[in-house]
């Protein structure tokens, strides 16, 4: 429920009628704006009933929220969230480029592949200590090691550091080497991971899921800014479809849809999309076109020798190339690259 | 079966290997270049060994065409497809704006809606005479009182026009007052409506149905040009995901694939890619972006009172603000719009 | 809408009612029972509303029809519809089976692969003269000859037969030969060769389409009842999913979902379903038992040279356990095979 | 890699062989067999190249495991596997009923939902303690105390229970209540909580995830096996397709399909797999004649009343009604129920 106080409520006003929210148990939010202040009640429907709040001298309007997600939502909270991942942002007019290799391997390749994404212009690192694989006979990632290693070429190259958590468990470590922590498309309904990550205190980068609707999506964000952490960016990453051409169907329909309905910067992720490294780029660039607040690539220095994702991770001159072209269509669009 | 003769072969030497094709009951193709003269052989396996090309005295070299679609890819056919539909072309570096009504309704609403998009820049008319219905009890357009006014509209407005053909018994009617004939996405498979239009003579707009995979996509359109129509355009349309926020999940990871696959042009419909209005714009200038070589576009003089598809139908003023962002994009991507 | 009317209402009173519904324009039906006679109007609400029958004297109920389906709903129709082929039945408490080849290849063939199925205890006779194929190249099936090589092995075995019709310049052919017509997946929405069956005066067997929703089938269906054929079987054929190690994915959640929607009988193909000849026969057994009131098996008398799907069909020796094991099951649910 | 050795090998000599393969950093497994010792060796195909068995003189023969899953393959183990549950059993031609809330509510609801599904011959009873929820503002499970109050009520009935485990920092305490574990859809490949149920000394069910695969699934359990827990019942509860008319499609193609590459028992929630209450009875049936060898149902003693799932869950009237038709077909199909 949206509660729209009268204009020159106050401060000590408003307070008297959060903590009547809270008193019923509900979850209340303070937003204050220039002209108007205005609260937030979340919770059982019926509790909500029973505040009466329409017809309090204090308030101007009450209007229920109709999406089942709340605090992400457009009706809550009007403009554009711009998220901060070390000295960089993404959302309203800032586009992001986040780039570097699948798997944090070794660190020279971390080094060179670091190295050259910085000089094509990419804004953050990514790089996995964690790897989530499909066998349990596959590459696992680094761990810790991989975390720190990641770390130390982030600061050596001046690149705020981006990088998967699987597990509640791992969530300080992962929080104290990296400076944004993303959710995979797997645990995207892991709501324990999802909880927890609400107190970490760094932005989230969620990834959809594979067979996640954009409401389960939205939802899974609603967990995050629920129990305390609004730095969330959403990942459009693929769904998975009858078409085998490519590894998932990039569902670029959801970058507006997303806009229209959410307040949170949306990043695309063309690598996962496709799967295939020639359709990398195109996909990148019609991710910026439709309005994306960013994109995700990987990149490696040599994708031959790559441990993981290797068939889809490009040669750093492609993604110079990549970065050359982007920045025409994002002027073309009214951002700044 | 690809054929690639030796510098200085004759058409007369040529000649003798076509017929020696065509007497095994094999289709033949003759493709004089600049340097080389290429040869196909198209047909049975077994049969096209028997040639025993490879020790050919005239032959320099035979390779198998691996993808199962033959004409169509570009293993056969390296150079881009230009298709002319009434003066203009779409393929290459040409890219083609398709708009107009779902359906033909009344002449006032052709006339305004025509007028309408030639201002803004489109090149094409559409519009629907006969629209394939889910329900028997939906509006099942004007029939050939439609053809004819989508033709007198386009001669006024001086606009080529492109409307679906339903039937092998309509092709000659519509062919007649159609400059480029659509297979709508219910028809993708109905293989005698293609075998006919490989006999038409007009340029045909090839629909992807909504469970077609990008290969079933491109062996509808080799019996297209199986049967003797080369003018095919593809035209991705979305398919059926389990997504329902849209009406469609748009695939635009096809448009780049199938570019690399076959030398057909690649067209875009966000209008039924998406089912939604405020999609339709962003996702056009993501078709631009990725490589498709044209847009269609449902544009309705007033979508509020259109018979069918009015709430994915652009308001003419909307359509003008999009033609506007295209040429910017498409200028970024090396396009002339 | 469905109108109840009083009891004693007399058939010239009824007449009466079922002038105004067509003087409207609408579609009328009149279903005379053993204690009430119920009318239908069928068409646009707007003119439905405009009939007032709810004042009328001689009207007890009136009620509207809330499936976009009319005539295939149970809400207009409340038992089970039976359909005759040949001598055999399908529907209410009657299960049907209808097995044979894919396709028509040969007189040996036919009449091997006929003979090994009606000793097994199938019913009715498959096997196709037109073949929908995705590939120009592959065998298109023997036409008109097919087709009087089915009609002549099934009068040998005697047993009705079934056999698709691809178009609508076919149906005069394929009605004369076959006792039951089959619509392929590829065609369900080919809405011009579904009224063309509206009129043929044999049974339809309707497979539901690779990306048709259960609602799309049903639409599919009304059209042909519509144009006045009621004589239709509905098929579940597969789905179109992201799982590939089937062929297609079976939705038998359908065949329950159709029984409460609509009287119609429900047929399963577990052969196209699947895709794979050992998964025919236990997906067989649970059609059966989720209470399909048919099955449609391929068999071929050696599956390993057929001309098409080889790798679906069963050996006779096969196909002879399976019918064992499904009448012990079909016991089990009260139905008679 | 599985090495056969000749007939006549002692213990001794098998015991050197593993050692070397565990000198290689390979997983050894040792199979005795009435005729045959078997071992196995699994790990990179590199190095299990280099153990070079072919040509040792104890060696009969050596084949590589093609799946991709190893242990749980039938290529490695080839007899069913039997899995306990309290003093019940699944797998072979043992047929097990899990039945029960969706989620722990009251004593009240716990003691008269497990006194109606036993006293109709269920033999495990279900019940969610920890409920993972889309929205984070849903009821989300009592925690311990309803493991506690499941645990009790278990015992009283005289029923194993089964409940889902959300994440690694649980899976004590739910070891601790319950007699099997159950991973849900969405954590199917958390597989930080795979590896650690590995541990866990009781049966897991794990759920196929809604995208996921048959591959994937069996994959996920691979993770479990390989981590040293070799009791695991595979759940099949529906995908996520374009169809909306039930929740999720039931593919019960993977229940032959599963049954035919791996050893592990397949158990159907047809519940799930549907979501619609009327659906239930009809697909569990279907689920015991094509193979599964138990399923898992949710009945509550009022579902009117649930507080979570009420719409897909069974009156203990209809469930006892299922139970009877379910033997009937059991029987049919050479099982025992």
């Amino acid at each position: 429920m949206i509660i729209v106080l009268k204009p020159g409520a106050t401060k000590e006003q408003a307070d008297e009628l959060l903590s009547k929210i809270e008193k019923k148990g509900l979850k209340s939010l303070y937003m204050p704006g220039s002209e108007r202040t205005v609260l937030g009640a979340l919770g059982d429907e019926r509790v909500l009933a029973e505040l009466n709040f329409e017809s309090h001298p204090l308030v101007e309007s009450v209007k229920p929220i109709l999406s089942e997600y709340k605090l992400v939502s457009r009706e809550m909270h009007a403009h554009d969230t711009v998220v901060r991942i070390g000295k960089h942002s993404i959302g309203g007019d800032r586009f992001l480029v986040v780039a570097g290799p699948c798997a944090v391997e070794t660190p020279e390749q971390m080094r060179d592949t670091a190295g050259a994404v910085k000089a094509a212009g990419a804004h953050a690192l990514r790089g996995g200590a964690y790897k989530p694989r499909s066998s349990p006979y596959a590459f696992q990632g680094l761990g810790v090691e991989g975390l720190k290693l990641l770390r130390k070429t982030g600061d050596e190259v001046d690149m705020p550091v981006v990088t998967e958590v699987l597990e509640v468990a791992d969530v300080d470590a992962v929080t104290e080497h990296a400076d944004a922590l993303q959710v995979g498309a797997r645990n995207m309904q892991n709501f324990r991971l999802l909880t927890a990550l609400g107190g970490c205190g760094k932005p989230v980068l969620l990834k959809r899921g594979m067979a996640a609707s954009i409401k389960d999506l939205l939802l899974a964000a609603e967990y995050i800014v629920a129990n305390g952490n609004d730095q969330v960016i959403l990942c459009e990453r693929g769904i998975r479809t009858f078409e085998t051409a490519t590894r998932n169907t990039l569902d670029l329909n959801a970058v507006p849809y997303i806009k229209q309905k959410s307040h949170l910067p949306v990043l695309v992720d063309p690598s996962h999309g496709t799967g295939v490294r020639d359709l990398v780029a195109p996909m990148a660039r019609a991710a910026v076109a439709c309005g994306a607040d960013g994109i995700m690539v990987e990149v490696h220095r040599n994708p031959v020798e790559a441990w993981s994702d290797g068939a889809q991770s490009l040669f750093p001159k492609q993604f110079d190339g990549l970065m050359t072209s982007l920045r025409a269509i994002a002027q073309a669009v009214g951002k700044t690259l």
